[in-house]
């Protein structure tokens, strides 16, 4: 199934109208499955499945490494795709442990207060010693536009890359940017990188979900073009995460642990 | 809990720094229950909560009328906000059908192929004479812009708001593009207004659930800033709804269902 597709539509302008077409990014269900059972439905971009998957099991701390699903195979089905996993022996049993914490749709047995609670639930707070200068966060951002092919294509989706010893090392896209997040992440745990040496740099707004993502996977900074909630800089604060936002061309916001960033090195 | 916060920042810039503050949008998780059990928790913006609830109880088919809500009641918890609902006698079997039909995360007991039918089943067709010329989507949607209060404070949110009989008669504004439109929803029906005489205009992408909420409240159309996925336009096709889309100060693009804007409008 191709990422975007292109579809006829009328331009109707002050001026005068005409027929024509455009490229819309697709959007497919995708139904994450761990021995068969369904544990989630993403609307996503049908790209990087594999990244999807493996992404996805890490910042749901389904499993702590790719090595604890055993098989994966990516399977189409009439209404979209299933993820089909088999977690390695020993692996439900987290399984189970997430599916009583989490609060979903469909009615999880929960009361409102348990279920808040799940959702607010602190991610593990990140270790590392990262220092980066602010010469590298405006390259990286510059970077990632260049490398946002199906947003070229399309202007209807989002990116997630990752920044690693002066380069762009890794980009995902996605109509949905929590899913560009979770393939970024499967990219860079099927390659052996460690988040906790890099940055995350995100096209879009901030919000909770996404911080908690990033601390899943143990990376200490986050740099967005669009803004944070307030909620979202509470989180990145407790979760030792420096979140950096509004990162334009000439300047960037620094919302939570400044010390990462290098002022001086913006003076070369 | 106000919508917005103000935050420390420090804004590095090529040319040098400076420590400020900036406006954020609040972010908090709000459960809905219905008889003390949790259906879903979302991250909102915690601003009409009452229209929030109602319309979130319509656009998932739980209730067909704010009627069917016997109680509500917003509480305030350590964690978010419980909006607490008690449904009229005879409307907890539509909540258990829905609840077997959803898929969504905690594990749903459905196998791949049947979540994902769950979560692509297309929304009824919408019934509607509504014809609407093209000046009055141009008009509607500078006047979106002027009423979107929050955004203005902090760049952060969308808006959703309905164009009834040449006239802006709601606007609300979330965080999640999903929220504003339950919002939305919610207003036009505690105010008895029927929204399948007019349109939703939107500040955001158009997802395939936009779609079907709309579809579920019986609008006929949608107009919206940026651009549709594939699938959301697949859907509006089937469910009866033109589709308008990147609608700017001089042009906008009508991918479905074309007869119903009046193009002869525009050269007035």
């Amino acid at each position: 199934m191709p990422a975007s597709v292109r579809a006829r539509r009328r331009l109707i302008g002050r001026a005068g109208d005409s027929e024509g077409s455009r490229a819309l990014p697709e959007e497919t269900p995708i139904a994450f499955t761990y021995g068969r059972d369904t544990y989630a439905v993403m609307m996503a971009t049908p790209s990087d499945l594999e990244d999807f998957a493996i992404g996805f099991s890490l910042t749901e701390g389904i499993v702590a490494a790719p090595s604890e699903i055993a098989e994966l195979e990516i399977v189409d089905l009439p209404n979209g795709r299933e993820l089909r996993m088999t977690l390695a022996p020993g692996r439900d049993e987290a399984l189970l442990a997430r599916r009583r914490r989490i609060a979903g749709p469909a009615g999880c047995g929960l009361c409102g207060i348990e279920s808040l609670e799940a959702a607010t639930r602190p991610p593990p707070a990140v270790a590392s010693a990262l220092h980066i200068g602010s010469n590298e966060i405006f390259r990286a951002m510059a970077l990632l536009r260049g490398e946002q092919t199906l947003n070229a294509l399309t202007k209807g989706v989002h990116a997630a890359g990752f920044w690693l010893d002066g380069a762009l090392v890794a980009v995902r896209e996605d109509v949905g940017r929590h899913n560009a997040l979770d393939k970024l992440a499967g990219a860079l745990a099927r390659t052996g990188r460690s988040a906790s040496a890099g940055v995350v740099v995100l096209t879009s707004r901030v919000s909770i979900e996404l911080v908690q993502k990033t601390a899943m996977i143990g990376c200490p900074v986050i740099v967005a073009v669009s803004v944070p909630t307030a909620l979202a800089l509470r989180t990145a604060e407790a979760a030792n995460i420096t979140l950096v936002a509004i990162a334009r061309d000439d300047s960037f916001e620094v919302f939570t642990h400044p010390e990462r960033i290098g002022v001086a090195a913006h003076v070369d």
